[in-house]
């Protein structure tokens, strides 16, 4: 395993005692919503927006400790956001992360309800958690800047125009725009919020690390795209081809599998040069952009 | 039309104002998205935790503006509530005060979104909203507050409780502790909030406004039973008698019509005592508990 692999497992691994910290804290575990949040926020995943958070955070020499509650607060949006996704009204998966969704394994009522308050509880968490002291006056930016990327500006509208694009043909631009929401929006959230976590001198840094964010934000999800037609149902977790069976526009659908590949490359280089600007160690930061571009799954 | 009633409509007018200032400034107005969340939260509504925001904040002197943010905030967090509650997995309801269910009027995935976009949108306007200078301070408290009384301690934790309760008796205990979670602790927020926007004099009067907020929000559900059997389908807005045709507990079911109006009588007596003991002005608030158990729907 390379170093990456395992520095990606390390942090995997915190959140997930981390998250698991949070939902015990919860009262009435024996209640149906509490057992389908802990199925929905544990049930596998890289942890890639916790890792990005510590991985940001460390730039400025935080602690782990001073990162757990950023990293936590933004996984329970992840999470939130899978679990909604897959339901039958939506995009109707039954399978994620090769285990059953959370809708199948509990009923839709108490999907939607765990949704709902895994948001919640991510809300819960950015106001209670610790942080590092310098990050105590920018906690209201957090709240502001996570639910900026979550909501009506980010996130839930990328899903809505996502369905609203399902079985037409869409532009470049509105692809970009899709997916600068929908997945972009959290994973630029996820490096903002290692940033406001250090203070003030993370913040200094934030013009470079948007426009990282914004590169590594659109080369995952075109790596995503390419990888729904290269890899295997087996290696995805979810079955390979639903994007050609949804009869959706994909990257490689627009600009062919090898001009795909070539913007994702793009889109790293771009990402790096960016990097090369920041004045402190981003070694880990570098790392996570090769990964995106390279990873199988 | 009474004062009270006036003062209630004053002050729905006032929010309907705000939430459309909030909406207005979101992006792409013609997504469906922003169309289902402005349909949710624009279809008529009595305004009423919103008005408890505005009535607890006025004792300690605040204006209409000093309240407006927790006001707006939590009239979304409530809004979503009704849009997922409507759901056909939830309670799966076509008429919400004599208009089609946000699910109906869209489609299901774009309710489930608006919903979702509705709660962000809470932290959005808590995080950003113009506050007394006194309450900046109490910021992050107002969004931990919300949170909590929204959550997997709360009103989905409410929720939750009251689905598995359908179709089997439950005990009294059982009752209150459902709709502690799923209406309380909602109305308790309001409360908590409108003193929160006062600062500190506020805080210091939390004891006695929890207390007050505990026996209303009680009152509130058993007035609602008591409604859901003497009332008819036009004035409730919704189908009378939709409790018996779901089997569900009811405080008439479980303590006979009489019973149950005595015990609203009760909880308002007891509401109005620790009003007693609050050294303001607190004619709104009370105003506020007679209508909720002489109200008409």
């Amino acid at each position: 395993m390379t170093h990456f692999k395992q520095q990606l497992e390390h942090y995997q691994k915190r959140n997930n005692q981390q998250l698991e910290i949070w939902l015990d804290s919860l009262h009435l575990q024996n209640n149906a919503l509490i057992q389908a949040m802990r199925y929905g926020l544990l049930l596998g995943g890289k942890r890639a927006r916790p890792f990005l958070v510590y991985a940001t955070g460390s730039i400025f020499g935080l602690s782990n400790e001073q990162l757990d509650t950023p990293a936590s607060a933004i996984e329970c949006i992840h999470a939130y956001s899978l679990i909604h996704d897959d339901l039958p009204a939506m995009d109707d998966d039954e399978l994620r992360r090769g285990q059953a969704t959370c809708h199948i394994e509990f009923d839709e009522a108490t999907a939607i309800l765990a949704g709902d308050a895994l948001q919640t509880l991510a809300f819960t968490i950015l106001a209670e958690g610790t942080l590092a002291s310098q990050a105590e006056n920018f906690r209201i930016k957090m709240v502001q800047g996570l639910a900026h990327a979550s909501g009506a500006s980010g996130m839930c509208l990328g899903q809505s125009l996502d369905l609203e694009a399902e079985n037409r043909q869409v532009t470049l631009e509105e692809l970009k725009l899709i997916h600068r929401n929908k997945t972009g929006a959290l994973i630029k959230s996820a490096i903002q919020l290692g940033a406001y976590a250090a203070g003030e001198i993370g913040i200094k840094q934030l013009p470079r690390l948007n426009a990282f964010a914004d590169k590594i934000g659109l080369a995952f999800q075109v790596q995503d795209d390419i990888l729904d037609i290269t890899s295997d149902t087996e290696t995805l977790g979810k079955p390979q081809g639903s994007d050609i069976a949804l009869n959706k526009s994909t990257y490689p659908s627009l600009l062919g599998l090898k001009g795909a590949q070539d913007k994702a490359a793009l889109l790293l280089e771009q990402a790096l040069l960016e990097l090369k600007g920041i004045p402190y160690n981003t070694e880990l930061l570098e790392q996570f952009a090769r990964y995106v571009v390279e990873r199988k799954n």
